[in-house]
């Protein structure tokens, strides 16, 4: 057993240090790799694979909203940034700025875009002339850079690949819904496809996007109680609209000024998958977006009979659409056992000459470490089953981890304890900034989200009226 | 009529004026748009469609080659560039350099890839520990930038879309047989999927990629005459292993150095796809990668059950998996056949009442403007049948227009002729840099590939014996 426990060890106590047990095993599983500058990272192929499988579900989602992608330029003029006030300030001192180029010195020196708003506001204002041609409806899968000071491989890095798409509308309303619809989308993506229960609601306006009007977000609980910000969708009202000329010819004649959208979602979601799932044996990942659903490891496999077995049952289930593989390693069947588990392929085949003999087959799930006999004959229904209960059940079991973790409080010992033992608070507030900056300096929670329709006596800090509840939390 | 020719009128002629065509083509049907900053395009969602599809193309291939998607960082440090010394002389010049960030100067200049063979070599280093490392094959599909004078959408950007490929391998022989598999597989995808007939082969020296031991190319004639470099795949012998330190434990002990190759193609491939198929009426996609592959237009819509039969027929096409518009603009068939035919969409069908009542449709190929009816019943299998037609005729008729432009000559005059006249000129060459410059200076045209298996007696320019046979032409 000695061997087997290699795995285990090479990754620290999940319950004793999660920061640690988070670094050991985003790199012993080959996920990622920090690159050569500062605060950058390589996305292996194992961890990319994850990031591709999120691109498709995300992608037949947004086509049937009407979001097409396109791509738009790396590099936007400085000036862009300080058309609209506030986004200037929330950027610019974390934008990358390309001075030469060439050979020579620039004229006007480029930032690599932090998100996009400024050039494609810049472009739907050249292609929007009638208000016949809103919607506009586009998209785009890119990398951005962020200059930040600290980071963490996934969760936070200089340069991160994102999607960000961008509408344009018509009336208030519709962009208003439009933005409410893209947050409705993601949090069913999260839930069917990540295993990944959120709260969504609005920010403070503290906590939202530079520029926009309304910021949506969806949070997540992570396994030590902090929350991560998983994706964000931002109703922008017309001031980009009004920053960047976005005008039309309206259905009664006149000049009108566009509404704007913006919504996406990064990278961070591999490092939500992970601390959401993860155990102390290593990764666990959700079917629907695992690398590999399903790994055969053969029982005595110099047995005759047993690699084609495994062989034939591997090719049966590729033509079924299941992502397979088979360890053909020189490795025990122990160790391949630990590895996988490691890995977080959510089924594990076993398949020994006694099991083929009697047409059987040993599957066992990764996030239960329930094993159970089923036959090969119906291979494929029994596999798609049970990767359908695992999806199911990984989301059921962190919501109940979670919902078992969410507190109220009526002051700021009560938020603080409840932050220090891992929850997410809810607590009323006031409404004021100064209360708001107060629970971050003393506990260094943030208000992560409206709890909508709730309502509580008294503010918290102040202990004056509430008018909301908020859900505090700490955060990655 | 003369609304009809509103579309025609707006590009110009094909034959009179290439360039301006191709300009008004990409332009009025919204394939891309100028970015802000100088030489910058956007990739407009009915252009990057085309992307798309070609890299679910790719992608199936190269995953049957064991190449595996990964992602490496945007910024590379300037002193990377030095490690290989022609790597450095041929990109140093183009380099986009960040010198800030997150609001101070940066100890040491940062580059924007051009190319990522510096990153990614040093990321093998650290990976390959072992033969049994070996092969290491990687791709990234990203954005990179060359700061070029002179730009054009998708033929010459700063910036532009790519997949890169990299490997390294034990030996010499696998390594340079993973360089031809790679140009088999690029030839194989531009002929079936793209309908572009390739001429493969080496580069000269002075043609070849700035590191790299010898440069495949594949040249595609363009319907001026001009080649377009369509992609290429580098054998990099230890050039760049030694310069980055890819080392490994052999098979049999001791520290070897791997070798390493690199391929590629960008999103000129776009402009080769319009510039080998295009038309005096506009585009013409071949159907493996068309965004549209069908458009059902409606005659004589406000009849009773036209519409109705028009939408029954597009959810059919759809759902046997036919990317399939359905028209129902108010604009007048004429305008729609004409719109449509400008956009490449490569089969149109017309339904009317008096069609339904027959149970007929009409279907017009946009490659030959051929006519025919069909039955509705089996409407799925005709447009099928009728996509793979085109998609097969036009790579037939590509490579038939190309074969009758590539002529001999056996000194500089044969050449200018030939290459004035819009040909691929074939000519012996003694293979001295003198004459392959004094034919660039005085004919315009370079030495697009090795013409492999041919002999000549002379070299065209010197009268020397020629040691090769070359394809001159002139180029994108």
């Amino acid at each position: 057993m000695a061997k087997e426990n290699q795995f285990v060890e090479q990754i620290a106590d999940i319950n004793a240090d999660f920061p640690q047990w988070y670094t050991d095993v985003v790199l012993k599983t080959k996920l990622v790799d920090y690159g050569p500058v500062k605060g950058t990272m390589v996305i292996r192929p194992y961890g990319y694979a994850i990031w591709e499988n999120i691109q498709k579900e995300l992608n037949a989602r947004f086509a049937k909203q009407g979001v097409q992608n396109a791509y738009f330029p790396l590099l936007i003029p400085m000036s862009y940034f300080t058309k609209e006030a506030e986004h200037v300030e929330g950027f610019a001192p974390e934008v990358a700025v390309v001075t030469h180029a060439g050979g020579e010195e620039l004229a006007e020196p480029l930032a690599i875009r932090p998100t996009s708003e400024t050039i494609i506001g810049t472009m739907m204002s050249k292609w929007v002339q009638s208000y016949r041609d809103l919607p506009l409806k586009v998209n785009q899968w890119c990398n951005v850079m962020r200059w930040e000071k600290t980071t963490r491989p996934f969760l936070r890095t200089s340069e991160f690949l994102w999607h960000e798409g961008h509408t344009a509308h018509v009336t208030a309303e519709e962009a208003e819904e439009f933005t409410l619809a893209m947050l409705n989308l993601y949090k069913e993506f999260m839930e069917t496809c990540l295993a990944i229960p959120v709260i969504t609601g609005r920010k403070t306006e503290k906590e939202r996007f530079a520029g926009a009007v309304a910021t949506y977000t969806m949070e997540a609980m992570m396994r030590d109680g902090k929350s991560l910000q998983s994706g964000t969708s931002h109703y922008l009202g017309q001031n980009f609209a009004k920053a960047f000329n976005i005008e039309f010819q309206g259905a009664e004649g006149g000049l009108q000024t566009a509404y704007t959208t913006s919504f996406g979602v990064s990278t961070r979601l591999i490092g939500a998958i992970i601390m959401t799932h993860g155990d102390e044996r290593g990764l666990v990942f959700p079917p629907v977006i695992a690398p590999t659903q399903c790994v055969i490891v053969p029982i005595a496999s110099r047995k005759p009979g047993v690699v084609e077995a495994c062989e034939a049952l591997k090719t049966k289930l590729e033509e079924n659409g299941i992502r397979v593989v088979l360890d053909n390693t020189d490795n025990s069947p122990g160790w391949k056992f630990n590895e996988w588990e490691m890995k977080g392929v959510p089924v594990r085949i076993e398949l020994g000459p006694r099991d083929i003999e009697a047409g059987k087959m040993i599957c066992a799930r990764r996030d239960t470490c329930e094993k159970a006999e089923y036959s090969l004959e119906n291979a494929v229904e029994s596999v798609k089953e049970l990767l359908a209960s695992v999806q199911k059940d990984m989301l059921e079991s962190a919501r109940a981890r979670r919902d078992s973790k969410i507190v109220y409080a009526d002051d700021m010992k009560g938020i603080l304890d409840g932050v220090d033992a891992g929850n997410f608070v809810k607590a009323g507030w006031c409404g004021c900034r100064a209360c708001e900056d107060k629970i971050k300096e003393e506990t260094g929670a943030t208000a992560r989200v409206f709890a909508e329709g709730e309502t509580a006596e008294t503010c918290a800090v102040c202990g004056k009226k509430a008018e909301h509840v908020i859900i505090y939390a700490r955060a990655y």
